[in-house]
């Protein structure tokens, strides 16, 4: 019998080659764990409300109503809800026509494109153009889509930082091209620079490869770094010289933990550069309300921007977007609440405002937390968590440690933090998810537990972490175990 | 200076080849019209609240308390909220784990993926499993995922019906395969004939193509046919013979309005077949909470179910899903909500059911209205509409038309429309963005709007129509115009 269209061996090879570690082994095996009733930490995902995070109230009383229209004819409406809150879902519902249920337009409803597009001109200082604005069910869908728009066949290359986030490994794979990596230096706080970036592009121009655009992710994951100016200066300066899409994951832009390096967005560089840099670089930029203090992953509202691309390159994008109808409505809700929150003044402005600033505070203590936790413990080093949501130590295993996992036949971090899961509960990723550099071992660790739970985690990966150390430092073989 | 990677001339190939009519031309000029202020009434894509269909109650109460879970302990939530709704929303949230803003499981919620399950039991008289089951932002995600695992290259095909939905021609081209049409019936009630399916593959297989799957829209769309058993087996019984994936698109399961041809589905009638074809086609069966008499395509909620696939493949499935993380999280809800709605007895029982049977006996009552009308005009003849939301007649242009149109640079039917868009205001989709035979022209209407608008839209087509008819038999030129 031959192989039947959905069988294994007849699979397009393009989604067999996808590799997404960050629902991998590691936590296939951690959700197996949990089935069987062990408590499991679960640190391998960004997602905040998943390790207790509430929800920021306002934003959730405005979906809701926008959910329950008939609640704004209730005579007892003002019992359950402020006043703004209601009053914003009706300005929320005016934009739509026929509220959540509705189909909006494929790029979103324009009502919120132009509130996004107002939050980009008071961040950045320019003018935003509603109509270069499309919202996506998540960030992660908008990256696909460019993704799949520049990627025509295996020599089209895309520069990616490694460590990286696997959406861009995977998708690359997804959709057929060539990922080229560009490694960011651990030693300078893993900083980009430039000279790593050049040395790669020359190898892969070497190898055929026509590279297309390039990725940052601003703060860094799993990295965790804040790109200054000048490097994003550079940045786009190079992206001028080759002839590269800048892709700018900026999703993080909230998640800042120190006051040196405030988040800087790509376009603002990009248009404070000036003609002809500032007219010629493509650029596209992304956001979600998955992060920051919201943390709303599950809705998934996010939207990309984009800059210097042709009107008949957004009508072909606009297309493809139309193919799946409309992202989600009340995730489009979310996005316009996050850039437009409630105003000093209004009814639920103090709630709202402690509420995040609880959120944002709790993770930045959290940052140092961990750092600190990880930096006590024998063998590992870990920068700080300048931005974002993760912590990624290295990890120093013994030349013992790798010998044990190469006869598991496992990757060296893989067995590292497969041990860990089965001696703590906490769920890691693997660094070789996300890319290192030969020989340097990894793991990525979100920084989302509870605060108060925060000590006793750290306590028990230094527990097993010395001890494992100690094991292979001392090793002599199996017997001796 | 070269072309930059996003521009037009160095996009993707396969992304300029995607058409999309449902949005494309006539969708864009109705909405510049709309913009100058002209009344539009968009029956061009299948968005019931649009068109003012109401939502249901009970399940946007639930999701309104999932929405703001804080409610669940406000002494005054009774006063808003009924008791099965608030008991129905606890149910619901405790599946997830943190509620809708966090990621759930990249194959959706296990406790959602259960209720599906039980319902597809009641409905097939099958059990079903679970873990075969996969949650989607809408059905077409979910569509486009699977076309993305089966199609390798551009020789392999996969069989669609014409005329069809275009969200099989505009993937089948943006994953870079092969649509091989097979024509429905119009003469015999747009029938599958499975003579045509065969000569289809026969040519195909003459110019190099390897048909991969089949897709079948039960109930149609654009066409509004229900299959019938007789028919559903001999596809199957082909499919298993060819080698073929079936991919049965059953988003209009609900929308039935006639009793002689009930909705069956295509896994019913694969399991009643026994072995060896129940055991061997590999069949994905597509729903969603977009049609039926919810409508509530606003809020993406769809899945597909898997049968006959093997472990090794549904793995990758899951591992592509993984990716772009996790379906919108409300939408899971209401699809827990629509195969588990209010039962007898319960308190929200009467109001849902009255509520249901409004939205389909309506439909049911338009969808008469819509074909007789159109069967009185002159020039135009249009099957009855047995399931589904559209009306597809055919219009029979004069030679003196089909002329002019060329002269316009339009293709006869978008010419018809544009002129029809132009004079009523009424938004359609011409024929030619779904298939039809050479030199027959149709259009795609909805059956959404609002009922006692309908006779009015019905007579203001009817005049616009028979004069165009008359001025187009009587046409000696441009300059009697």
């Amino acid at each position: 019998m031959p192989p039947k269209p959905l069988d294994y061996e007849s699979l397009n090879e393009n989604v067999k080659k996808v590799a997404y570690a960050v629902r991998g082994e590691l936590y296939l095996r951690a959700s197996e764990l949990q089935k069987e009733g062990k408590k499991i930490i679960f640190t391998n995902v960004g997602n905040p409300h998943a390790l207790g995070q509430k929800p920021l109230t306002f934003p959730r009383q405005v979906v809701a109503l926008c959910q329950a229209p008939f609640l704004l004819e209730d005579p007892n409406v003002a019992l359950l809800f402020p006043a703004d809150a209601i009053a914003r879902a009706k300005h929320y519902l005016s934009m739509t026509s026929g509220g959540l249920g509705a189909y909006s337009d494929s790029r979103g409803l324009p009502g919120i494109r132009n509130e996004i597009a107002e939050f980009i001109k008071r961040r950045d200082g320019y003018p935003s153009d509603p109509e270069l604005i499309f919202l996506t069910d998540g960030a992660s869908k908008g990256v696909m889509q460019m993704l799949n728009s520049i990627i025509r066949n295996d020599r089209d290359g895309i520069l990616v930082p490694v460590p990286q986030y696997p959406l861009y490994s995977a998708t690359i794979s997804l959709y057929g091209g060539s990922l080229v990596p560009y490694y960011l230096e651990e030693e300078e706080n893993w900083g980009l620079d430039l000279d790593n970036v050049k040395k790669s592009v020359a190898t892969a121009r070497a190898n055929g490869i026509t590279i297309r655009a390039m990725v940052i992710i601003n703060p860094g994951n799993p990295t965790g770094q804040c790109l200054s100016e000048a490097n994003l200066k550079e940045i786009l300066l190079f992206c001028y010289r080759e002839n590269l899409v800048l892709l700018a994951d900026e999703v993080y832009q909230q998640n800042i933990y120190q006051d040196e390096r405030p988040f800087i967005s790509a376009r603002k560089i990009l248009l404070d550069m000036g003609p002809p840099i500032s007219k010629e670089v493509q650029l596209v930029s992304f956001h979600t309300v998955s992060k920051g203090y919201w943390g709303e992953c599950g809705q998934r509202g996010g939207y990309f921007e984009m800059t210097n691309l042709s009107p008949q390159t957004v009508d072909e994008i606009y297309k493809v977007a139309s193919v799946s109808l409309s992202p989600n409505v009340p995730g489009q809700i979310f996005l316009g609440l996050m850039v437009n929150p409630p105003k000093p003044g209004d009814i639920s402005y103090l709630k709202y405002s402690a509420e995040s600033k609880a959120v944002l505070d709790s993770l930045r203590r959290r940052a140092h937390i961990m750092t600190d936790g990880f930096n006590s413990c024998k063998n590992v080093v870990c920068n700080f968590t300048e931005g974002a949501m993760y912590s990624f130590p290295q990890i120093r295993l013994p030349p013992k440690a790798i010998e044990a996992a190469k006869k598991a036949g496992k990757a060296p971090d893989v067995f590292y933090c497969l041990k860990l899961l089965e001696a703590t509960g906490i769920s890691t990723v693997p660094g070789s998810g996300f890319g290192q550099k030969d020989g340097v071992f990894h793991l990525r660790t979100t920084i989302l537990p509870a605060e108060q739970d925060m000590p006793a985690i750290m306590a028990s990966f230094k527990k097993f972490n010395d001890e494992f150390m100690e094991q292979y430092e001392n090793y002599r073989g199996f017997s001796r175990i």
